[in-house]
């Protein structure tokens, strides 16, 4: 049995595959983030346990944070501070004695969507629209794919704008990323107005358009929340980069095929590589 | 002999080279672009002639330009209409019987910094900021040499703003570029004032850290003659995205070893490849 896990600030998701492949059998259980490292790690465990009898070939996990090169160590995690300087790459070894593999969720994610989704075979740039704003662009070089981790969320779109909890002032996340909705309009996304998200998918399409013209992509596709719980948003926003961008073709603007499962399927994938 | 040729909107610049490394001997030859394909052609060909006496092992030539997929043609070059559509590595195969290989001129001009210059075992970007902005990201997989072409130019700094000649308002080259500048200040940037440069060097800083932040680079590396002939400007843009990019460090900004001979021996490295 493979094992694929998806560590979030709110949940931890772990499945049971029988193949190397997403199609086939698979059990998901859901937890949920103590954010108590120890109690996270024992409760992991416990799961793996349960849906394996300690039958495992591999595990694939994923951390919302920032993985040391090697990645076997979490450096920093925002959302999951009891967990910043913990081994769990190690720790999971230990405990199940096979192989693990760590990475960081965008990344993850965009592999799910490489491997198994609407980026097989392609260059696409994959992008979270959830709490936050991130991104991974994804290249298949001799038939590897490559990631490339973009912290696109945190490009200025108000010059001397509003202050976003990184630090900086006038980031795309203040003004797109559901926490910054909920504090800017008091409100979460879902309970917007149409007037209140004119204004979101104007600068949702201004980041964009500026990450197009950076970065080409023929073929961007988006998971995260907002994005998957708001689909006729991504339609707005394409009008509106239509009718601004002038030097190229506006490239498909698509749905992730698995919606929030891709992080899993990409957790599974991690023992491909 | 091996020849490197850079053609741009106002010169064409010629160079032979004894051995596929540029630290060898070489001549360079200047030509004015008279932007009439055949004279043009002629007069490169009098000149790759009189260098090598028809002893010509390759020929790498650069276009200010987008070629078509297979890099024989050129599909479109704004500031060399004449040469739109003809098919100079053709003509140039037909005339010296040799190995001739044509790529947009950012990204010889990157494959030169990448493969003789600062750039030498690296992944870097490579911006030239002259008349308009443009650049190229270069990565190093399995020693093999890779250049991402950009649009870094035409992402949009002021959205609603000024009219660039590419249809879309408020690009970071309208505030910026060469061109930009001497239409929006009425003068060429040589002769702006410190006020002036002020706001150019904002908008500038802007730019980069979007650039940054989309796409996460540790070296970045500037040619062109407005970053070539104003030197302390990229200490000032440092000064102002330091102060600004709170998400991770700044990265190193320096200046192409080579000026613009940089081009010249990305002609030259394209008969490496």
């Amino acid at each position: 049995m493979y094992v694929g896990i998806d560590v979030g600030g709110t949940n931890i998701r772990i499945a049971s595959f029988e193949e190397l492949n997403p199609s086939g059998k698979r059990k998901v259980i859901e937890l949920k983030t103590l954010n108590h490292y120890v109690k996270d790690f024992n409760n992991i465990c416990k799961v793996i346990s349960d849906l394996t009898k300690y039958q495992v070939s591999g595990i694939g996990i994923d951390i919302p944070g920032v993985l040391n090169k090697a990645k076997t160590q979490i450096l920093n995690a925002n959302n999951l501070k009891s967990w910043q300087g913990q081994s769990i790459k190690n720790d999971l070894e230990n405990k199940f004695n096979c192989k693990v593999v760590l990475e960081n969720d965008a990344t993850t994610a965009a592999l799910g969507e490489a491997l198994f989704g609407k980026g097989v075979g392609k260059d696409f740039l994959f992008i979270i629209w959830g709490t936050g704003i991130g991104g991974t662009f994804v290249h298949l070089i001799n038939n590897q794919v490559y990631t490339i981790s973009s912290e696109l969320g945190h490009q200025i779109v108000e010059w001397g704008g509003v202050l976003d909890t990184c630090g900086q002032k006038g980031c795309l996340e203040v003004y797109c990323g559901g926490k910054g909705i909920e504090k800017r309009y008091g409100k979460p996304a879902k309970d917007l107005t149409e007037n209140e998200w004119k204004e979101v998918e104007q600068y949702f399409a201004h980041g964009l358009l500026n990450i197009l013209t950076i970065y080409p992509s023929e073929l961007v596709v988006f998971s995260g929340s907002v994005a998957l719980n708001q689909k006729n948003r991504l339609a707005n926003i394409e009008t509106i980069i239509r009718d601004r961008l002038k030097i190229f073709h506006v490239p498909k603007l698509l749905l992730s095929q698995y919606g929030n499962d891709v992080a899993l399927y990409g957790a599974l994938g991690l023992l491909k590589k």
